[in-house]
């Protein structure tokens, strides 16, 4: 199937160039009754908007999302919601000179080998733009999950070598959100956070650019969602996740840690809650077994690469391939960690929407609550 | 979606239990025209097989694929190949007593938690032997890229603790398939694997079970495959690697290095190659720009978990939420990582013969060549 | 997609040609806690089993299903269901003179055309023996819809020009299961049973073949089943039927007679029922508006072509474009409408199946049912 | 999946309501380097706007379609299409007065039995007016085929019981577009058309509406279009072509007419063509065998349902049960066929694009043209 559709039942459709007319999203299979408005998707929309910081890009975007279908008095009607964003600060004249120049590190290339063609105006089509239709979804998606009291919460533990301590990564480590939103870089530790700043300041003077890490947990997941055996909840997670373009890895609970580990190191050991839920004393997994979610809290962490386009001089070729040498001017995030961090959220939500409602339908007893009265005593 | 599908138009559909009469795959999708038969698919099997060598479970079992349709006299003809194995081994008595106990590192309880029931007899659909049908198919989707000169080949480049040395793991390494089928390990390195083995009969000795980490690479790809923005070329395989039940975590290039590298390391120069190609000087992306493949060689890491059936006693709860200790005995691999060197090839090659599929119709141009007399001149 | 898999919940791959070893389907996404055993399903088997009546195909073949997944102690456990039908009276010598003839009326020209070869014995994927891998898969579908008060019976109700009296098809006439399975043709009129075996008797002697139609009624359905707006219920259950090789043509209710009709004629009119719900009082909808069920008994009505292959001689040509004539002997179905009731009863069924599921998750109120610690007060 | 998107390869996403600010579609995996322009959307726009004839309805509907991404320079470039069509002529106090009133032939029932609410404004989106995403869509997939040879027109064959002499009903008869074009009705035979004038002014009179057959015809087809077995090309045509509102069945070639015919007058004979090709003498098949085009021109009826919205006092109930008489003003069509023959159109049109798409890949031959150089030789 073409690639801008995501999920199977909660599912969405994105459209749209960084430099086009606008940009947007259809959200198909939202249920009917979940209250929403445009107040609900603008907060997530200004999170990814860049400009917040001096550590992005000071390029103005209104980022505004029009809601065009699919709610009607206030509810979700289970009809597709159209959400519009419209461009209104494209210069295009900015990139122009790159029409038939491969930039190290983007997409220009591969576009040209698949397509023959491409628009060239900001990345077109594999702009870092295009995730605000994601993160308008994923704001519906996240409306939708809180309704079953499931939180999902992304934060930096990373930008470039600057991590979080240890005691802060534990696979139990669970943040609350005021705290990490507190943060400008949405680094929930302040030393670490200066320490980040600092570093950054340094490699925007010599005109470079910085990666990070950042971590998603989600809590009141319900345990079994995920759908055995090849749409485990990790497996779906990790796509979304590496469909962002700039993440270049992910892993869950202890994660590349668990390949030199021993069993009886990293097998969590069950016990039984005072509530009588079945719970475990660890969670190197990271709240998923067997592909689906244990109960427990899911983490995990996605590897950002840093930002392919800098000021300092690159060798490349033409389209043609004679050779030149790059300097990409214009307004560049130094890290796109920070602003990547709502998409990760986003992406995660949006998988876990999917899982919920897929995961309806799995047990005879559980349709017969829905069908009473078709239901044979 | 149900789960046991993967792949949109070279897909498979999984199905069978670990103490069930068979298990087996339908592939529906393989373009008429391959040639195929058993001899095909059965090393693929025999490379999964157990009791190959000491360091993997003693059991004993054929696995045999037997090929039911969608061949005809030496050629697929375009409808569905079905490949059913039989059981033979399955010993139910061992594993009668685990009918109540969650297992700890297993898929017991989030069975049982969405589906309120599960076949207990071996994991039943959530055991590594559901992985049989993969490899049956992947050997099927190996000969289809080996006929566009695609070549996917995996190794063992961790076991616990004991890795290559970091001149074998640069992203431009590629190694030779016949050097690697050479370790019993699959560990293309005679040294390290030496001190793998070393390692491993340590922990055997204590009962217990390791890790580690899988490599794989891929030769010979054309350049654009991968469907933008949310079928990304490491998205699907990323999907595909972590759908792997042991599987904790996936990375593409210099992955989670990335994070902590600067724009003007990370980003890859291109150059035209003498025969007119554009080509990258170095690959930190692993052979993806902007979820297609570039043209270089493809390099993906998955992190394998310790096996989780050890014999040391365990703290575990029933299902009825009593307390319990287990010491699983019983035929049990003590690192299943040399097993899954040639799954994980399985899913990378399933998803890239998909993916190649999917790119045919990405241009009106290549749709001229398909139907040349009805194209307008 | 690939065209051997049907449904979105509820999903069926079939596999297997007429002479090969075995044909069979997966099941994928059946919810667990279905009690389900092979008795539930040779039963369906042996409707659509040749050598019932003397005019259908004397051949001999068991078909005899065998279930080997997906089921444990009696119950569906929500994991792919695995059913395969070994092939065993195969007699390829019938057809290999066919092997580079087209004969009229049937797929041998159109699978030359589109995959480049076939199997041409017994007309390999394209047999009509095909549709007892739907048959097997229609009678779990069909045993999950009794569960919920659901019943789908089909019945013939015209061979050749023979049909039933108009009195018999008005749009809100129900037949009782018993009643049609009491006729060898499952045609429910004595009388017109009776005309129709003289028809047919007629025909045989002048080795011609005779078409018909088959009628499908279902009760019990809740309102509301069908996804606007392009997988409405209707839409689904055509593309259903019509995929059974000699279906020519599917209407619903009035059908092609409501194009002549005027709206005050053809709209029906709501009532309230003594239990309080809405009900029409007439059915020319035949039981869907707007796509989705309206609670009154669906009512489709299907076309079949006559058996295209008789034994009067009948011009045509080779693969090779040379000219000549042809007579099929052999084992051939004079009409195929009664063999044929259970498929398109099957069909109907494991469309409904998969609607059924699709519209469980289509409100926010039933989810909550499903996830009530989850739901927030 | 959700019911809005409709295709495979080549699949569009409808959204909007009758009475929201806008609809609109994306189009997603149309193939670069298709030359496109809202200058080819909006005749087709145009043809089934209101207000054409005084058969139709006379409200202003400008219906102007916006092109909003997926074009650069005059051709597609691969990535989702999205055209927008803002309402501007919505007069939402004219259904007030029927939000908890249950039409007869409406959907107001079964949208409430399904989704528990319904934006009643104008049918939400039921209206008959989402269909202008289908031909926006359509309109595009129409250039997409036009560019392969392939030409779909579709006709009025029947207005009311007044229907094309059976000389222009033959299966191998083929119109000219012109000719078609040039009928207010789209009624191809003038005294035909007079006839269906005249009887609709008659029901008009009477504040009745009436139905019709709308036929489709497509020329040009390569054979071998459709996917065995459950994507037949006449499955997936019926699917497309039910899921427009008003159509209460469908048929192919001969059609119903065939349940009554015997195979040797049903059976069209196969010869070569002067060029080589084979060919059908007749064609009762409506040009597909098999499930797959035969080369011959495809030929398909619709049966569409008299306009249910009438003047004409009718019975029926509220939302809460209690019985009303309903008179529905207001500036609804006496006929939909006229306009609807732009939508089955444009639905025959995208099931083809796709099914065109599809079938490029059945064969390993036909990919060694796409990718020659990875080809082994």
């Amino acid at each position: 199937m073409p690639g801008s559709s995501f999920g199977t039942l909660f599912r969405i459709t994105t459209w749209g160039e960084s430099h086009g007319p606008a940009l947007g999203v259809v959200i198909d299979g939202c249920p009917a009754g979940l209250p929403l408005s445009e107040q609900d998707i603008q907060p997530y929309m200004n999170r990814r908007k860049p400009g917040q910081t001096r550590y992005t890009t000071p390029r103005k975007e209104n980022d505004t999302a029009e809601l065009l279908s699919g709610v009607f008095e206030g509810y979700t009607t289970g009809t597709p919601i159209s959400i519009l964003v419209r461009n209104t600060n494209q210069q295009s004249k900015d990139y122009s000179h790159l029409a038939s120049v491969y930039r190290p590190g983007h997409a220009d290339y591969t576009f040209d080998a698949k397509y023959g063609r491409r628009d060239y105006r900001g990345g077109g089509r594999s702009s870092g733009r295009e995730t605000l239709a994601r993160v308008a979804a994923g704001a519906v998606a996240a409306k939708l999950l809180s309704s079953f009291g499931i939180d999902v919460l992304a934060y930096t533990s990373a930008i470039g070598p600057v991590s979080l301590p240890d005691s802060l990564q534990a696979e139990s480590r669970v943040f609350k959100r005021s705290f990490v939103m507190a943060s400008p870089l949405y680094f929930p530790d302040s030393a670490a956070s200066e320490r980040a700043e600092a570093y950054l300041s340094e490699q925007m003077s010599t005109q470079d650019s910085v990666g990070g890490i950042i971590t998603c947990q989600v809590t009141g997941l319900p345990a079994g969602l995920g759908e055995p055996v090849f749409d485990k909840l990790d497996a779906c997670l990790a796509r979304a996740v590496l469909s962002i373009g700039a993440v270049k890895g992910v892993e869950f609970g202890s994660g590349f840690s668990a390949a030199s580990m021993t069993g009886s190191v990293h097998n969590d050991a069950f016990y039984q809650t005072e509530e009588g839920k079945p719970a475990k004393r660890t969670n190197h997994a990271g709240g998923v077994l067997g592909g689906m979610s244990d109960g427990s809290a899911l983490l995990l962490r996605a590897a950002i690469k840093p930002t392919p386009s800098i000021a300092r001089p690159q060798q490349t070729i033409r389209s043609d391939g004679s050779e030149t040498e790059l300097s990409i001017h214009g307004r560049h995030d130094p890290v796109i960690v920070p602003r990547a961090v709502v998409v990760v959220e986003s992406m995660v939500a949006l998988t876990l929407a999917d899982l919920l409602l897929q995961n309806a339908v799995a047990r005879m007893d559980w349709l017969q609550k829905i069908y009473p009265e078709n239901t044979n005593p």
